[in-house]
């Protein structure tokens, strides 16, 4: 069994940005974070890309926008951000308040800066296998961990269990595009689907995505597999000073002496998501330079 | 075993569209047909298509093009229907002649005119499960059999066999996504697949949609399934005049006496794909009147 290092890994792609970005003549590639309130979870997330961005050389732009604004006012704000040729990257930081509408906000981003890739152009060209696109963070991390611990995809059966637009559905198709580190038989399972167990257990890849707190447990995995445990879950922890712990979507002691590969939670996928935004900015900024 | 009537679903749907469409005032829906070239097979779609919305009483205007149009020619002609308020949906009959970009055609066209769901925006508002859009003719086809046949696919298996953009991997979202005739657990399969057999044996609808003539055979299904075979497919057959015949997907009489329901070829999904094409213009229709 081989414990993923996910912020090791995320560690060396953040180094290999950061070489790729010294090496650009001229501007530097630049990201704009707007933030419409002041939720903490939303606050220590834009300030950690904020400064994995600063590491590399990207220059941020952070937008404090009042939790009051009107669905008029953040348009405007992205309509001036998408015209600006400075800026090449612009990520609203989910969740809005809920008077916002947050899948229209993200549609009002201009296609070629939604580094994030929730814009209806960018799933498209997802399912349209157009390299134009963006890929939405979290799911092109878990390709990329894949790619660098030499997992390849091809002709396994890849199990996603959930079918969430920013992981679940996102990676399988991913998973079943063509190319070298895709070409998967890819099967989506979700709180809907009888006889779990009995699929999960034909998983060459598992990708737990489902939100419950260490749901996969061992009897759902075959000897061999490899498992990519997506989910963050903050469980009640009375041992612990802040009251909880977080936990995956798997059942790491009892599944990992089965597993080939195994990401832990946290210190797997949860890291990469940063990473891969980094990647999608500096993508974004050679596409507009093109 | 049910054998499925494709031609009379299709018939019923249409004849469902006419009176619907008679009961508007004012204006008729109309679609606008763009065929580049004298192609035999597009000029006897164009042709049908032409005819089935005509019946309906859907306004049809046909645009036949020269084969050596340029893409900015195209895109003109495109463009100038897109601003025609007349007009409520635009099909560009594929293929195009070599030198033209189909995708880039598809996605000049205003997307809320792209009948034939082929703009990456819609392939979007599939992912992203947005009500607005419109989803590719053959796979809405599919839903609006099982709808009709009272094939619920809430938790059941379905195998989908192919990923092509306009009929495995579209049905493999639309049979994803949340609602009464989706919510399946969904496994998609393709050439680089192992074990086939061993996977579409646990279909509880099979949809095969690889273009491998007769490929699906008995030892691959069980006992109980609902095939739905999309293959078109010509094999040589010199005891016919024309020297061919057409088959499916499915070695149909081996594999029927399994079935629990299953589509012939020709007369299952084929005549839904023309009648989705109108069910999308009336469609369209309504969304530019609200």
């Amino acid at each position: 069994m081989k414990k993923i290092d996910g912020k090791q890994i995320a560690k060396d792609l953040v180094s290999e940005l950061t070489q790729e970005v010294e090496a650009l003549s001229g501007d530097k590639p630049c990201i704009a974070f707007i933030r419409v309130g002041d939720d903490p979870a939303s606050v220590s997330y834009v300030k950690s890309k904020n400064e994995t961005a600063a590491k590399i050389g990207i220059t941020p732009l952070l937008f404090a926008l009042n939790e009051s604004i009107s669905q008029e006012e953040l348009f405007a704000k992205v309509d001036e951000l998408n015209a600006d040729p400075k800026v090449n990257g612009i990520l609203v930081q989910s969740p809005l308040p809920k008077h916002l509408d947050e899948q229209a906000t993200f549609n009002r981003i201009d296609p070629l800066k939604d580094v994030d890739g929730f814009h209806e152009t960018n799933a498209g060209r997802l399912v349209q296998e157009d390299a134009r696109g963006f890929v939405s963070c979290t799911p092109a991390g878990i390709v990329e961990i894949c790619k660098r611990e030499g997992i390849k995809m091809e002709g396994k059966h890849v199990v996603v269990l959930g079918r969430s637009l920013i992981v679940g559905k996102t990676f399988a198709l991913l998973a079943m595009q063509k190319g070298e580190y895709a070409n998967a038989t890819v099967t989506v399972c979700h709180s809907r689907t009888k006889n779990l167990a009995e699929i999960t257990r034909q998983a060459d890849i598992l990708v737990a995505a489902i939100g419950r707190p260490e749901m996969v447990t061992k009897d759902m995995v075959s000897e061999g597999t490899v498992v990519i445990d997506v989910g963050i879950n903050r469980v009640e922890d009375p041992s612990r000073k802040r009251g909880y712990r977080i936990v995956g979507d798997v059942k790491f002691d009892e599944v990992s002496p089965l597993a080939s590969h195994i990401t832990p939670v946290p210190g797997g996928v949860g890291p990469m998501t940063v990473a891969l935004l980094m990647s999608n900015t500096v993508k974004a900024y050679k596409l507009q330079q093109a």
